[in-house]
């Protein structure tokens, strides 16, 4: 399953003029073996054509569908500092349906300035919003010390997925799936390939 | 390899009266198996004690040693917008001895202000600098657009190992190792487990 969103990115990035892709092709760029792509794609429902390979248009949508990006899904971010305005203005979430419906920060301050066409809200107004706006992921990009508290009015507000940029261990009800993004998983890669070159 | 920073996380995150970890919790905090831990960290030279499990502090030393953590690595980060700044910030770089050493912007109303201590510098001194200071990784965090030429900058300054948050695919040297971070992978994995659950 983890996969998936490789194979989708690969799509994505392939030139336009590409209708067809062999599993070989996907396989090589998202650093798997080909039999896994095959296998992968055959539980998706799609075989290929042999010889020719798949559809591209087709597999990308196949793709989204599984991954539940069919529709446009409506994102809130809290926290309105540099993070959350960086997530903000991410250019790569419009493209995979993703829609920032809603930026919240505690700074009254900052509070209805705009960051692109997002107006900053207070979060005294997230658990209300959330559940009246369905946001269907909630992105947490709050000092570590907030991330609980923010994290709580996600789940009374309704939002069941959770997406967690700050450096902090949270606690969430079972029917709550939380990710947590650590910045430094990517430098200790590279570190080790730097140490493995020396 | 990918796993042992998930390990090394596991481990920081442990309360600091833990000091013995079985292979069993290691497993489960990491979405492993526990013949894959234990497989994993005799490759590293241990196999912990029969009962009693694996030493904390010894581990993680280890674990930092193989991943070429065990001495500081000078990182520089290239684009001083919200997201250079964000990262440039971030605290969880210098927990593992990543030391963020220069940010270099193109705007030069940003150049010589300071982020936390370290102060903005213009992306002309980029390659003088990168070859004198000797970074051992280099972060892209500029637009789409201006990716390419600067990781070019990077490479021709001796930097090997290159993290690039701008969604542009860039090439490099074959003795270049560059990651792609690409955010819209989280939230989709979220999209997915919410459609799992519906």
């Amino acid at each position: 399953m983890a996969r998936l969103p490789r194979y989708l990115r690969f799509l994505e990035e392939l030139p336009s003029h590409a209708d067809t892709v062999a599993s070989d092709d996907i396989a090589a760029a998202t650093g798997c073996t080909a039999a896994q792509v095959r296998k992968d794609l055959s539980h998706l429902g799609t075989l290929g054509t042999r010889g020719v390979g798949y559809d591209v248009a087709g597999l990308r949508e196949l793709i989204m569908r599984q991954l539940g990006l069919a529709d446009e899904l409506r994102v809130a971010i809290v926290g309105a500092g540099n993070l959350g305005t960086a997530l903000a203005n991410y250019g790569g979430f419009a493209a995979r349906r993703f829609h920032i419906a809603a930026l919240y920060d505690v700074d009254t301050r900052r509070v209805g300035a705009s960051v692109g066409s997002v107006e900053i809200r207070h979060v005294d107004q997230l658990v209300e919003d959330a559940s009246r706006e369905e946001f269907a992921i909630g992105i947490v990009a709050t000092p570590a010390d907030a991330a609980q508290e923010v994290v709580d009015r996600l789940v009374e507000g309704g939002v069941r997925s959770i997406l967690n940029f700050a450096p902090a261990v949270v606690r969430v009800p079972e029917s709550v799936t939380i990710r947590q993004v650590d910045l430094a998983t990517e430098l200790q890669i590279l570190a080790y390939y730097r140490r493995q070159r020396a």
